[in-house]
C-alpha cells in the first residue's frame, strides 16, 4: 500500500490488548480490500476482550477483534462488479457458507459455518486493512458518515430482533434493558410506528437517553423489585399490557416478566444470548398464545439500516456518545466496558488527531460525555 | 332528546340531498346514541350522489348518506360496558354479522352481511343523532379533535390497504393517484418507515400537497405518456423498481404501469373499486412473483389509527382542507366532487358559526383553500 | 318434548357425577336445541371429576359436564338460516364474545370472555337436550359417524396446535406425549404431509396405537433416561433433529428436551396447560431462533376437520377405543382416568342397548380392548 | 472415464437434435461429476425443440437439452463435503448468483443470473456425463428409483406452486389444466391436505388419469363454454367456491374463470409462463381480496419432494408413463409434444436394453401406454 502497512487491534489474552504490525490480506476474486476508517466495540467485543472468551468462542492464539466496521475500497478483486476503488463501505461481518439449508431459506444469520468477523475462524476488522467479500460490504449514501456506517452493524441486529418482534403501526413495546441494543430496537420500532414505547434499566443515565432518543416512558429497576412489581409498574405506566416485549439484557428475571407482562397474544422476543438456564412461567405465557422468540445476529437488514439512516428515520449519530483512535483502543475497551457510554467508535486512520476530532465533535450530540484525555 | 329532535342529509335522488327532519333511532342492548360532530365527505358518497348508484348499491328510497363520522354518545344500551355517556367516539361504520367464515377468521371487511354505513340495508351517519353497536365505536384520545375522528375512517382503510401491501422498514413505495386515499396510504407508509415514496397523478396540486405531507418524490402524468413512458420515469426518480406499488386510482392504465415496474418479489396492492375488465400484462408480474393484491373497506385498524393520530405518527389535521356546517351539505358534495379538495368535513352540531369556524380556521392548515363563502 | 324431559350427567363434588332430571334450556333467536346422542370424554373433564378444579375453574355448584359432542337439531331459534331441524351438528364448544379484538381478529380461542362449555359460566353437554349457538353447531356430512363427530372436537384442537406448529410437507415432526391429543397431532400432521413422525411416552400402549394409526417411529420413555439421553435417542431415531417439537404432555423435562433436541429455525409448539414454573434452557432454542409457540383450546379447525375426517384423510374412528351409555358416566370417566383407554365416548339416547351397541362394536376397531360389562 | 467418453442429445436447431460426442466437462472445487441415468422431457424442452426459443431465451448455437435429471456421482471437487462418489443424486437445475437480493432472503428461483440448466448460458443434462454444484446434486433415498429421480424435479415446481398457493388441511382447490404440472400440483395438493380438487382440461384421458392418481373431480372443458358456463359447472361439482384455484395452463380464459370463481379471501396461483397479455376482470376478485400470485421455477423444494415420494406420499412412479433410450430422444420429444403423455422419462446408460425395460416395466404403472417400438 506504500503507506507503511497494516496494523491491527490484536486479543492476546484478557485485557491484553495490542495495536501491532499485521500482514495485509490477500484478496481472492469476489472481495474487496477495505481501508477501515470507523469500529464500534460491542458488548461481544467486551466479553473476548475482559474472558478471553464469549458465547461459544474461545480465544487460543492473538486475533484481530471488532465487528463493527466502515471504510473504503481500496483494491477490488476481478469478479467484482458491485463496488469500485473509493465507495464507502459498511461491512455487515460475515461469510455464510451459502450452501446449507439456512442461507439457502433467506436466514443465513444461522448459517452452519458462518465465518463471522472476531468469532472462531475469521477476524476482526478493528484493524488499518481488511478484506471482505464484496456483497457483504454494503455501499453507503454520501450522507451517512463514517462513524455512523459503523454503528449500522448493531442497528442491524436490533433491525433484525424488531423484524422478529413483528412490530407492526401502532404497536405498544416494553424493551427490557436500555443498552445500545435496547436502545437501537426503540429507535427502530419508533420508526417502524410503535406507538408507545417503556424502557426499563437500572441505570438511570441510560434512561435519560433512551427517553431522548425514543422511549415514551421509562422504568428505573431496583434490586428489591419483585417479579409482579415489574409487572404491576409496567402495566400502570403503559395503561395497557405490551403488544410486544423485547428482552435486551438476557437476564432469567426479565425474561420472567416479558412472559407475565405480555398481552395474550403478543410476542417476548429476546434478543442476544441469555442465561443457560432460566426458570420461568412457561405456561402462563403459551395458553395466552404469546408467542416466544429469540433473534440472532443480522440478516438481510443492512440496507433497510442504511436507508433508514439516510433518510433521517433514524438518527444514529445521536446514538454514538464516544470517539478514540486506534492506537487508544485499550481505552475504549476500558470505557465501554464500564457501562457508562452508549456507542464507542474507534477511528482506524492515521489523520492529525486534533482538528480531526474537534470536526467528530461538531457532530457528535453526545459530546459532553467524553472526557478531553480520550482525545489524542 | 329535548333539542328538536333528530335530522339528517337525506339523499333522494341524484344531486337531490335534503337536510330534513328524521325519527331519533331507538337503541338496542349492545347499542349506543351518538349526537355527531363531524362526518366527512368520501368518494364513494359523491358517487352515490353524482349518480344514484355506487358499486353494486342503488338508492331506491330516500337515505341518510355519510359514514365517515365521530361523535359524543349520549345514550347507551343496558349492555354496554366499553363506552358511558360522554365519550368521545370514532365511528368504524360498519356492523359485520359476527358469524360468517370471515368474521370468525379475522376478516370482517369481507362479511357476507356487513350492515356498512349508508350502503344497502344501513343508514348513514350524516345526521345528528346516529345509533351504532357499541364496539365498534372507538373511545378516541383526548388529543385528537372531532374532524380528526372523522378523517380517522379513510385514515383506517389506507391502514389496511398499506397492512395489505406489506410495507416495511427501508420500503421503496410507488403511489398511483394522489386522491384522498392515496396521499393517506402515502402518510401511513412513511409512518411504518418507507423510505422512498413517490406519488403521481394527473393533478398538480395533490402532487403538492402530497410532497408537502409525505411524498419524497412526485410525478404529474399526462395522457400522452405511454406505459412505458411512466415506468421509465418511475424508476429514473426513484433510482431503483418500487418494492411495492399502490394504485390508488383504478385505472387500467394504472394497474398495467404496476405490474411492468413493480420489483420482482414485489406487491402490487389495489385499492377500491377499479375498472370491471382491464388489459394487463399479468404474466409479466406474476413469473417475477410480484404478489398482486386487492384491500377492501377496514378491518381492525382504527385501534392503529387512533394510535397513530395521537401520537403524531400521522399529522391527520393537514389532511382535512375544508369544512362546512351540516346545513350546507350540498355544497359540500359539489365541492368534493370537484377534486379541488383534499378532505372536506362537515359539522353536525348547532353551534353558533362564526366563532365556531374561526376556532377551526386556527387549527386548519389547509385553510386558505376554503373560500370564505362556505361558511355561513 | 314429550319424551320424559332432560337429563344430565351433573358434577357434584370431586368423583360425585349423578345422572339426574335438569331443565331443557329455552332457546334464543340465535340458538338451536340439540338432541345429543355422542360425547367424548376429554382430559379436562377427568381433572375436573377428580379434583373439582380445572385451569382457573373452580366447582361451586353442581354442573353439567362435557364438551366433545354431537347430536341432532331439534329446534331452531326464529334467526337460524344456517340449519335446520333434523340436522346432525358436531358442537364447537365455545360461545365467544365475538367484540374483543380477539374476536375481531380472528383469534376467538382467546376471547376474555368465552362461554366455553363445562367451564366457568357456561354449562357442558354430557346430557339429553343441550342449547347451543347456531353458529357454532357445524353440521356434518352424512358419512361421518355422531361418535366421530363428538371426536371432531379433540381433533380441532389438534389441528389448531398443528397450524400452529407450522407443519409443512416433508417436515420431520416430534411429539412428546402419546396421549389423545398426542396421536391426533400425529395423525393431522400426516394429513398435512409430514413425513416423519416420531412419539414417545411412558406407555408402551399408547405408542402401539400411534405407531399403528400415525407413527413412523416409537420411544418409550423410562424413568432414568435423562434429557440429555432423550435428545441422543431421538436424533438416532430420526437420523436428525425434528424441524417442529410438539409437546402434548406437559412436563417440565419435555419442555427441555423440546427446547434441546428442535432443529435451529425449527418450531417447539406446547398444546395444553404445562407446569406453571419450568427451568428450561430457553437461551439454546432462541439463539438457535427455534420459536416456542402455545396453542389454546379451538379457532376455525372444526370445518377442516369435519373435511379431512369425511374424506378419510383422517381416520378419526381408529381413535376411539370405548363406548359407555350415559347411565354409567361414572365407570366412563373412571376408565378415562385409569389411562388404558383412547378415547372414551359417552352415548346418551335412550335407544335399546345390546342391539345398538354390537352395532357400534362392528364400527369400532379398538373393540376388543372394551370390557363387556362396561354395556348395559 | 476410459468408457467412450461423454456425448449428448445437442439441439441444432428446430426439430433438429442430434445425439452427439460433446466434451465431458471439468469439474471445479464445490461441483461434482454426475453419470446421468434419467432424464425427464419438460415443456420448456418442447417449446425449445420445436421453435428454437423459450421465453427469452433463444438457441444460438447448438445446446445441450434437458434439466429433470438424476444420475450417479462419479468424481467429486476438493471441497465437497456432501457427497462422495456412488451417491445416486436428483439434480436441481441450476447454480444460483448467491450474492443478489433474492438469493440472500431465500428466493434463489428470482435470482438475478440463475444459470439454470439447458437455458441461456447453462448446458442441459441430457448426456452421459454432467458436472454440477454439489450442494444442488440431492443425495436419494435409497427406495426412490432413478425415473422417479428425473421426475422430482417437476414435482418440486409443483411443490413450489403449492406452497406458494397456500394449501391447506381441508382446502378446496381447483386445478385448470391437466398437464403434468396440473396433475402434479393436485398430488401435492392432496399430501397437503386438500380435501376436495377439481381439475379441468380439454383432453378426456389426461382427466382420466387426474382421477386416478389425485383428483375427486374433473370437467372437461368445451370450445363452446363460456367464461360464465365454466364457473357455475366449477361452482355445481363442488358445491361450493374453491378456496384456491391452480392455473396450470396460462390461458387467458382460464385466469378468467380463476378470477372469477375463487372464493372470498382465497388465492390464484398462476404457475409458469401465461399469454402475455390478457383481459381479466381483476377488480372482481381483488375487491374480495382473492390473491393473486405466481410461482416461477422451483425454492428449497427438492428435500420435501423427496420425502414425500420416499414415504408414498406422493406416488411419482404413477406419473410417469413412458420410458426411451437416449438414442431415441427425437421419438420422446415428438412422443412429449403430441400431449399424449404424461412424463416422458429418456434413460442414458448404455445397458443391455431388453432386461433392464422389463424391470421398468415391472414398475411402471402406465405401461400399456408404451409401444414397444420405442424400446430399442
Amino acid at each position: 500500500m506504500g503507506d507503511g502497512g497494516n496494523y491491527a487491534a490484536v486479543l492476546h489474552g484478557p485485557y491484553d490488548v495490542r495495536i501491532e504490525k499485521w500482514s495485509t490480506p490477500e484478496i481472492n476474486d469476489n472481495e474487496v480490500l477495505v481501508k477501515m476508517e470507523c469500529v464500534g466495540i460491542c458488548g461481544s467485543d467486551i466479553k473476548l476482550y475482559s474472558t478471553g472468551t464469549c458465547g461459544m468462542d474461545v480465544l487460543t492464539e492473538p486475533m484481530v477483534i471488532g465487528h463493527e466496521g466502515a471504510g473504503v475500497v481500496v483494491k477490488i478483486g476481478p469478479k467484482v462488479t458491485s463496488l469500485k476503488v473509493g465507495d464507502r463501505v459498511a461491512i455487515e461481518p460475515t461469510q455464510p457458507c451459502r450452501a446449507c439449508e439456512y442461507c439457502k431459506t433467506g436466514r443465513y444469520n444461522l448459517c452452519i459455518a458462518p465465518c463471522y468477523c472476531s468469532s472462531m475462524g475469521a477476524p476482526g476488522n478493528l484493524c488499518k486493512y481488511y478484506k471482505h467479500v464484496a456483497d457483504f460490504c454494503h455501499k453507503m449514501p454520501d450522507n451517512i458518515s463514517m462513524e455512523e456506517g459503523a454503528a449500522v452493524q448493531p442497528l442491524a441486529i436490533a433491525m433484525h430482533a424488531c423484524a422478529r418482534a413483528g412490530i407492526k403501526l401502532g404497536s405498544t413495546l416494553l424493551i427490557l434493558g436500555g443498552g445500545p441494543i435496547g436502545l437501537l430496537c426503540a429507535m427502530t420500532a419508533k420508526a417502524m410506528g410503535a406507538s408507545k414505547i417503556l424502557i426499563t434499566d437500572v441505570v438511570q443515565s441510560r434512561l435519560d437517553t433512551a427517553r431522548e432518543l425514543a422511549a415514551d416512558y421509562t422504568l428505573l429497576v431496583k434490586r428489591e423489585y419483585s417479579d409482579q412489581d415489574m409487572v404491576d409498574s409496567i402495566v400502570a405506566m403503559l395503561g395497557t399490557q405490551p403488544d410486544i416485549t423485547i428482552d435486551a439484557c438476557g437476564y432469567a428475571s426479565a425474561q420472567r416478566v416479558a412472559m407475565m407482562v405480555t398481552k395474550t397474544a403478543g410476542i417476548v422476543l429476546i434478543v442476544g444470548i441469555g442465561e443457560h438456564k432460566v426458570e420461568v412461567p412457561l405456561s402462563q405465557a403459551l395458553l395466552r398464545e404469546v408467542d416466544i422468540r429469540g433473534s440472532y445476529r443480522i440478516v438481510n437488514t443492512y440496507p433497510p439500516a442504511l436507508a433508514a439512516v439516510s433518510t433521517g428515520a433514524i438518527k444514529l449519530n445521536k446514538f454514538i456518545s464516544h470517539h478514540l483512535p486506534l492506537a487508544r483502543t485499550k481505552e475504549a475497551l476500558d470505557l465501554a466496558k464500564s457501562g457508562t457510554a452508549m456507542k464507542v467508535i474507534i477511528h482506524c486512520l492515521e489523520r492529525p488527531a486534533p482538528p480531526y476530532y474537534r470536526d467528530i465533535m461538531l457532530r457528535s450530540t453526545k459530546l459532553t460525555r467524553v472526557a478531553p484525555s480520550f482525545y489524542c
